[in-house]
This record gives C-alpha cells, sequence and structure tokens, in this order.
C-alpha cells in the first residue's frame, strides 16, 4: 500500500512556531494552576466502551474511534454488530476518566483533591475549519470541596491564567441549573421537559426572547406558561438585580440559600480577582453537559465571540464509579482556541534566551570540529541556545531561514581561518 | 453495563508524585535539548493504518491498535478480515510518524531540521511488571545532515541531559550496520541471510561467542563461515584497538572512510563532553529496527542493567515518502524506564517554591473568606503556591496528608480569631 505524507482526515502536524506558543502556554498553566494547589494528573487515553458510552457524554458519545478488540477476542465470524468488535476507545473529554481516576485512586489522593489535567481528547466531528478530531483540553477541577470555595477558586485561577497569557476584558457569565430548573417550574413545564425548555433557551443570544418563546410553543409547551415564562424573563432583565428579583419571584421553587451562595460567589470573585474582567449572573446560561448538577459558567472575550472556557458542578458523576457521592466542580480552557487567538496575534513567547547559529563549513577537520563542538558546550552551559550547523552552499537562504527561526547572531568556522 | 473503576489493561493511571517527575524531566529535556537547537513538533497519535504497517517497524507492527472505521465507511457484512474494517491506529513509535511529517512539511522546516518529540506511543504487548502498553517516548532526529555531525550532537546532547538529571558514569556503545555487514560477508554469509546472523549476534551478552557461534551452526550456517566469523570476533577482542583491527582485516569489505568517520565519531563525543560517561565501539550492537543504514547506539548506566536510550542512522525512510532520499540520524530516550528509576530512588524534584497551606474554618463568612483568597493571592503573586481548602474535621489528619504533599507551612483561620 502506498505511504501516506498527510495526516489522518482531521487531525494536524504542528509546526514548530506554534509548538512554542503550545510549550509556552502548558508553562504558564502549570506555573500559574501549581501555585493554587492543583497537582497535575494523567490517565490512559484509551478508556473503557463501557465508561465512555454511559450516557453522561451527550452528543460526544457518538464521536468515539473506537478501537479494535485483538487476538482471540476479536471473532469477525460472530460478531453481530459493533459493540462485539470493540472492548474500548479514545477518551473524549477529560472529566469521565477524571472521575474513574477519582473512584481508582482516591485512598492515595488528598481531600479535597485539586487536579489539572493537560492532554489530547478525540472527536470523529466533521472536519471543519479550525476544528480538530484530536485536540488538547486543559481542566482543572476541585473534587471532595462542596462549598463554593470550590467554584471561586476555579473562577480566581482561571482568571489569573488568562491575565497572565496577555488577556483583558473577558468575562466571567455564572448561572445554576437550580435557578434553570426553578424557572421552569415556576412556569408550569414538567420536570420531564426541562432538557427540551433548556435546549431552547440555551438559544437566547441568537434568537432573543421572541425567538424563544415562539419556539417553546411550537414544542407544545402552554402558552400560558410560555407566557409566564416570558413575563419572569422580561421583568427579571429590566430590573438593577436580576438575581434579587429571582430570589423573591422564585422562593417557592428553590431554596434561599442557593441563591444567597451563588451572589456571594459572584461577589467574592469580583472582590478577590487581580486581573481585569467582569463576573455576572446570566440566567440564560445552559451549557451542553447533562452531568451538571449546581453552578455553571462560561468565560468569553468579546473580541473572540464564543467562549474560551466552561464548566461547572457536577456533584454525582463519581458517584457513579464509587457508589458514594462526592461532591465535584471544574472549569475547562479552550486549551486550542487561545493557541488560535495567540497565533492569530503574531505572538511570539517571550524569549528566555539568545540564540546563536554556528555555521561550519563543510570540509573541517575533525579537530576543528571538536573545538567548535566545545565551545557551543560552555555557550550552552551559560543558557545560550547554540545551534551548530554545516554550511549550506547557498548560505544566505541558510541564514534567512535561521534567522525565521530566531537565530539573532550567526558565527562561521572554516579549516583556515578567512583573512 | 457497569462502569469501570481499573484503567483499561496495561495502562495506568499516573498519581501526583510520578507526575510531578515526568513533569520536570520533560522541564529538563526541553531546555537542554532546545539549548542544542532541537525544535518541538508534534504529530497526531492517530496514524494511517498503510503508514503504520509497512514493514519499517518490526515486531511492532504486530502490536498495533486498531481503529474502527466510522460511518458508512463502515460494513460489517461486507467485511472479510480486520483489514476492511479499520482504517487507522495508534502510532506505535515517534520515527514513522516524524518521517511523514517532514515529508509533509519539509517546505516549511529549517535544513537540516533538528526535531524534538515527546509523546505517548501504544503496544498491545503482553502486559508485564513495569512494562505498559502506553508510554511515553521521547526522541531528538537530525534530518538532512548526512555528516557524523549529527550522530556526534545527538550524543552529546542526550549525554548532557543525563548529566543533568543526575545520572553518572553511564556508557555509550556504538556501531555501524555496515561493519555487520562486512563481517558477515567476511565470513562469506550470504546477505540475504544477513538479518538472522545478526539476532544470533545480537544475543552475544547473554550467551557469548560459544553461543553463537553453535546457534549459527545449527541455523544452517556453513561451519567453516562460523569458524571464519569466530577467529575474527575473538582476535578483534584480544586487541587493544577492535576498530584499527577491523579496519585492516575488512578493507575488502567496507569503505575505510566509514571505519575513519566512526573513529572520529567517537573521540569527539569523548573530547567535547561535559558529562561523566564513556563512549565506546561495541561490534556486537545490532538493535532491532531494521529500519537502520548506518551508525547505531545504545546508552546504558550499569546500576540498571538494560538500555535507557538507543538511536542510530535511518537514511532511506523518508525517501519511502517523498522519493528523494533525506539522510537522518535519532536517538530515543528510554523515558518511562528514567522515571522508573528515579521513583526507585525518591527522587523528589528540586522545589522552586515555598508551599503553604491556608485551612480555613467551614463556617467563615463570605466577607472573611474573600480577605483570605486575597491574602493568598498576594502571596501566589509572589511566587508562593498557596492551597487554601476548608478545614475537615479531623485537621491532624489533614495536616499529614499535607505535608506528604510537601506543604511545610500551615496557616489557620477562624471566623472568630481563637485567643
Amino acid at each position: 500500500m502506498a505511504l501516506s505524507k498527510k495526516p489522518v482526515t482531521g487531525m494536524k502536524d504542528i509546526l514548530p512556531q506554534e509548538m512554542a506558543i503550545r510549550d509556552y502556554l502548558i508553562g504558564q498553566i502549570k506555573e500559574t494552576y501549581g501555585r493554587f494547589g492543583f497537582s497535575s494528573v494523567e490517565t490512559p487515553c484509551v478508556e473503557h466502551i463501557e465508561n465512555l458510552s454511559n450516557k453522561q457524554g451527550g452528543e460526544n458519545e457518538k464521536l468515539i474511534f473506537k478501537i479494535l478488540k485483538r487476538g482471540e477476542k476479536l471473532n469477525l465470524e460472530t460478531a453481530d454488530s459493533e459493540a462485539d468488535l470493540v472492548d474500548s476507545g479514545l477518551r473524549y473529554d477529560l472529566t469521565v476518566p477524571l472521575a474513574r481516576y477519582f473512584a481508582n485512586n482516591a485512598g492515595q489522593l488528598p481531600m479535597p483533591f485539586k487536579a489539572l489535567q493537560i492532554g489530547s481528547v478525540w472527536r470523529a466531528d466533521r472536519p471543519q475549519k479550525g476544528r480538530f478530531r484530536q485536540f488538547y483540553q486543559c481542566d482543572i477541577d476541585i473534587l471532595g470541596e462542596s462549598s463554593s470555595l470550590a467554584e471561586i477558586e476555579l473562577m480566581l485561577a482561571t482568571s489569573t491564567l488568562l491575565g497572565k497569557v496577555g488577556f483583558r476584558g473577558f468575562k466571567i457569565r455564572v448561572n445554576d441549573r437550580k435557578i434553570l430548573k426553578a424557572m421552569a417550574n415556576y412556569s408550569g413545564f414538567e420536570e420531564a421537559q426541562h432538557d427540551t425548555v433548556f435546549i431552547i433557551l440555551d438559544k437566547m443570544d441568537k434568537i432573543g426572547i421572541d425567538g424563544v418563546a415562539n419556539e417553546l410553543v411550537e414544542s407544545g409547551f402552554a402558552p400560558e406558561g410560555v407566557a409566564k415564562y416570558r413575563t419572569l424573563f422580561e421583568e427579571m432583565t429590566a430590573t438593577a438585580d436580576p438575581l434579587l428579583y429571582l430570589t423573591e419571584k422564585l422562593k417557592e421553587y428553590i431554596e434561599e440559600s442557593v441563591m444567597i451562595s451563588l451572589k456571594e460567589m459572584i461577589e467574592s470573585v469580583i472582590t478577590c480577582a487581580q486581573a481585569d474582567f467582569e463576573v455576572l449572573f446570566d440566567p440564560t446560561l445552559v451549557r451542553g453537559m447533562s452531568y451538571y448538577t449546581g453552578t455553571i459558567f462560561e468565560m468569553e472575550m468579546p473580541e473572540f465571540g464564543s467562549s474560551v472556557a466552561g464548566g461547572g458542578r457536577y456533584d454525582q458523576m463519581i458517584g457513579k464509579f464509587t457508589g458514594i457521592e462526592t461532591p465535584a466542580c471544574g472549569f475547562s480552557i479552550g486549551f486550542e482556541r487561545i493557541v488560535t487567538i495567540l497565533l492569530d496575534q503574531g505572538f511570539v513567547p517571550p524569549m528566555e534566551k539568545a540564540k546563536v547559529a554556528y555555521l561550519v563549513e563543510k570540509e573541517v577537520s575533525a579537530d576543528k570540529l571538536c573545538t567548535i563542538l566545545k565551545e557551543a558546550e560552555e555557550q550552552r552551559t551559560q543558557g545560550v541556545q547554540v545551534l551548530v550547523a554545516k554550511m549550506n552552499k547557498n548560505k544566505k537562504f541558510q541564514k534567512e531561514q535561521l534567522t525565521k527561526e530566531g537565530y539573532q547572531e550567526f558565527k562561521e568556522f572554516y579549516q583556515t581561518p578567512l583573512v
């Protein structure tokens, strides 16, 4: 079979220029989150197929790259369906594997546990510009902390990180799944129908309250209920303090403590943050994953439209592995999106060291080469990056290429010193 | 289906203590190889199945994790064999993907190109202690450099790295596939049989020259040829300078320039190296991969028996993708083995920052918490790692746990200051 030069569909080779940005970003992530006490962990890229198909992953479960069974376990003749052929798959996110990891290793981990994960995930999405089938995710999670200290720290850490990388004026929108539910209950929408309501509500920023109301009616919700929902929404939007308004209006549908805690959480983040950003309550924020149970949040930057980070509380997922409910809350930054923004901005990671290229005449003797290599070694010990390369025939072009790679200084070596 | 807490067979969860060592090692690798002018690159973990099955990977091609086709491309009813079901697989090394990468991107890369890759590879090996089915490889490669400057730099860079990580007294054994071939030709072994000869020769350190000679005869090689080989080997071993001896003996079978270049290469590495290690010619060194075409080398540390790094020249592989022969030479360190050695030694990465844990009484008010978080932020700005956690009921145990995690200092916060 002929060999293919291109990567497989939807995946990409990463060139040195982009790698330098990725490495820089990973360095900033590890340092910043490290200072907040997050510990790095890693899970295998391959997961049990049953863990990946446990209905926690929503739409992502349709996009799994599945791995063929091996050896005797693979029996093509008796296989009736795909399920008979595979035993594992590539992870589509880092949250499901983290829940398994925690279940497997809790005895050896501090409690609460603050985890940092950076790693590839795979989704067999329809390929499109800027979206790849293998991409990095970067998640921080706090497991075993039920109070809003978890949410506050996740938001502070992430905004500190983005501030360090040079982003300004971003915004965190915060909501709570319990408020979404209370609003739906207040309007008389049945519990079983809530997910449909949320999916429509999620379009608010695109179609507005008129569009949402129409779509709710079209989906079969009672017009009186929709009208009630609409009034609630419009009155809330008109007040200076929507959270206060909802606290009053929804008091029969939600515990006051949820509202107080959310208010305090938002205020705490605003007060403590050092970076320049906004935190605000957004009752239209939904977020897709069905595993969220409480607070949800999303971070966006005005100049880049869509969100660059998102997360929330998922207090029930770990219990699915262990049988013991464990509070959990996570924040995932859009690593690839941030890299793309930095690339588009022409960002160059701050240079830590001088870069010098030694160009050596091809005919140089072994002895002479040795002297040159020793000089290079000495420079490197002093922190200089030294490239030693044989001189190409077209020396001018070679230097141009190396200048593009960031080499600012050149030194030429000949067997017989030039006069 | 029930969820599984354990990772899939043969793969492992990485705990924070090991991750700290891995992160430290990756940092050292990126810094050290960076100073030698190696640029980081990355390829997708998933490769075309035809690239992985091109006979370059030797035994590893039997160990591929294969990925099921998706959507319409998968037709279970018409599938006759495994090959009909899969279109890709997880890479089993970083060399084949690098050759594809270079073929795909050469126009955008400097020439010669010095590449650094750190990434996971997968092999469905029989699980055994200390060997995993997903593991990191760390390779440096120089593409487009035909002179021994490539080999010298690879050896210098790798020994500098291992020296920095604290290893002493290691040894690099060097050979050339051309010498192996010349020795076989000298003994009258047919070209087509050379691979069999090399596989037997590879056992020299285990079974000695007697064992090798016996096995050659048993495998059907002419006793006269085997005797000739044996005499050559024994005489060579007895001389002070085996390379000089072979240069004389093999002069009809190998160009003298190969021998001179190998000698100069070894001397250069010895002269230029700053780390404490040995470099020596070892005519019994074989190395398994069939893609090697010239120099081969392996690094070992006396206290850990088997090799910790290995590599060589593979001048033909890139041409298989491009049709144009491109000289190439690489050195791969055994990342996982080094991590295991460091773990076994109880190695703790040098601490860059102080670690302080703030323990906060559960009942603390939002205002008070805010003051605490601000203090933490300020400390972090000064480079201190500050963990903020709610105080557990068993504070003593919590502190013990945190001490294990490296926290040396604790600060307790209460709503009403303790008197």
